[in-house]
């Protein structure tokens, strides 16, 4: 059987069972978009790590050496932002082919460092090595008290759904590329995504936030995850949904790099206007958690409708 | 400007110097064979990462999968054995052909799993992907007190040096298979590296081991790491190195993943004795630190000699 039948979540359900024999002690392993290790006096460490493929992930006649650096860091951060942590370290592992230049390379690497300096985050290590393909590895690691973790597995039924920002830019940036358009704005939100540091922190501290990720996948892909990890349902109402462009691709587009999450009802609207005050941006609301199948209810204007939508995968 | 005249500690150096501006606290980043991070009450974590690159690394027709997932691991516990500290967690990245099938990552998985379970090693996250050649990255987290850490820069002049075990048997495997000698117990060696983990822990409790890193690109290049980060030259009497086959390939050859230190000369007979009675092998000495330059003087029964040796790097 080829693996691409097998397919990405199913290769990682594999290695969850198999490795299941090994015990973590009170680490917590995959699952969420940062592995956890608690250390002395109420604090964790969190670590994630994300692969990058030449013509997989990224066209290198399409993205400048600046922003893929700049990029790799980036997407990383992202996941320690959706855990509610501070980012602390990171390490960087690049295959690089023969033909790249030195000027490529202090290109990707100004790019890197521009936001490891912007959220002072050290490189403390990594491998270079020969590759045919360009591919990049990068390991960040956090830090937060234990109590501020969010993970995948805290929805509860009542609370609101909400998303740190627009949706589909990155996506339509996409599609602006591959129709042969370089200059849009998407195309600079598809090379240049935000990580959601500060927001991540701030959320973090919040009680009243329950479950967090990031959006990478794309919010039908990826909200899953948290109904699966939570044992509940949703509805979205695809209205309130901040599209960028299309809402198709705002659902099913991936790479925004937006943090999702669910506030505890009671709480929701005082956090929403605190995080607006602090951030001078909203914090969008887009549905509620229900009883139920770990399934979607798409909603438009309280009527459910049935998409045939899917989040992006890798294989 | 090609980067591959710039090489491989030619461009780690330029990443050191511009990543310089970002404070480290008290963390230490490039230098060692991992990075160090202090915890409270005199712990720390230390950190690796390596990237095995398809065609550079090694040649899919001539390992198994399952010593590929074995050896991938292998690697880098034996830089968290290197640091003297304890393996805890471990981080997998895959970039995967389409082509591979399932059985060659259940494979490749149970290797993996074996060293991991071995050493009571969780695997807590990763990455997989698609890709034109299969790339790996693997990250290793270790803990040790942080008064039993090793590094490169502690030995000093009349130190004795050693090496836990015999030198040159992985890179005669590479010769035999270049020669199309796929059974050789060389090959063995070469596909199957034994990371030094007990023999690391247990140096890194000895006050008298100074410094210490593990042998991956070969004793002439790896022990002049050691004499620059330490300020010292060194003298190793060839007659004395425990060679698999030549004493040229136990100099220049690469991947034996066996332990390099250096022990304080008031002691080192004494810790010799202990650590064969502990692991029922010997610890091998094979020279000695001494004032002077960064160069190694290799001696013959005494003769210097003056060799045209050099380390393997993968630019």
């Amino acid at each position: 059987m080829e693996l691409s039948e097998l397919g990405e979540f199913g290769w990682i359900d594999t290695i969850r069972r198999r490795f299941a024999s090994i015990p973590v002690g009170a680490n917590q392993g995959i699952g969420d978009d940062c592995a956890v290790l608690p250390l002395a006096e109420g604090q964790a460490w969190v670590v994630t790590t994300d692969m990058l493929v030449e013509g997989v992930h990224f066209l290198p006649d399409r993205i400048t050496p600046y922003q893929l650096g700049r990029k790799s860091l980036a997407v990383n951060l992202s996941d320690v932002a959706a855990m509610g942590a501070t980012p602390v370290a990171s390490f960087l592992s690049v295959a690089l082919p023969h033909s790249y230049t030195v000027e490529w390379a202090d290109g990707f690497l100004a790019g890197y460092h521009a936001l490891s300096e912007a959220f002072g985050v050290p490189l403390l290590g990594g491998d270079t090595t020969a590759g045919d393909r360009l591919t990049i590895n990068v390991t960040a690691m956090g830090k937060a008290p234990l109590a501020h973790l969010k993970y995948r597995r805290s929805a509860c039924v009542g609370d609101r759904i909400f998303v740190t920002g627009v949706l589909g830019g990155s996506a339509q940036g996409l599609c602006d590329l591959q129709a042969g358009h370089v200059d849009t704005p998407y195309v600079a939100l598809h090379h240049d995504p935000q990580p959601q540091v500060r927001e991540g922190i701030w959320l973090g501290q919040q009680p009243a936030v329950r479950a967090m990720m990031d959006l990478s996948d794309g919010l039908a892909s990826d909200l899953v995850h948290i109904l699966r990890a939570s044992g509940c349902g949703a509805v979205i109402a695809l209205e309130q949904i901040p599209a960028a462009t299309s809402v198709e691709l705002a659902v099913t587009g991936g790479e925004d790099y937006q943090l999702l999450l669910t506030l505890d009802a009671r709480d929701a609207s005082e956090v929403a206007q605190q995080y607006r005050n602090q951030f001078g941006k909203p914090l969008y609301e887009i549905g509620v958690i229900r009883q139920g199948a770990p399934q979607i209810e798409w909603q438009e204007r309280g009527v459910p409708i049935t998409p045939d939508w899917r989040g992006f995968t890798h294989f």
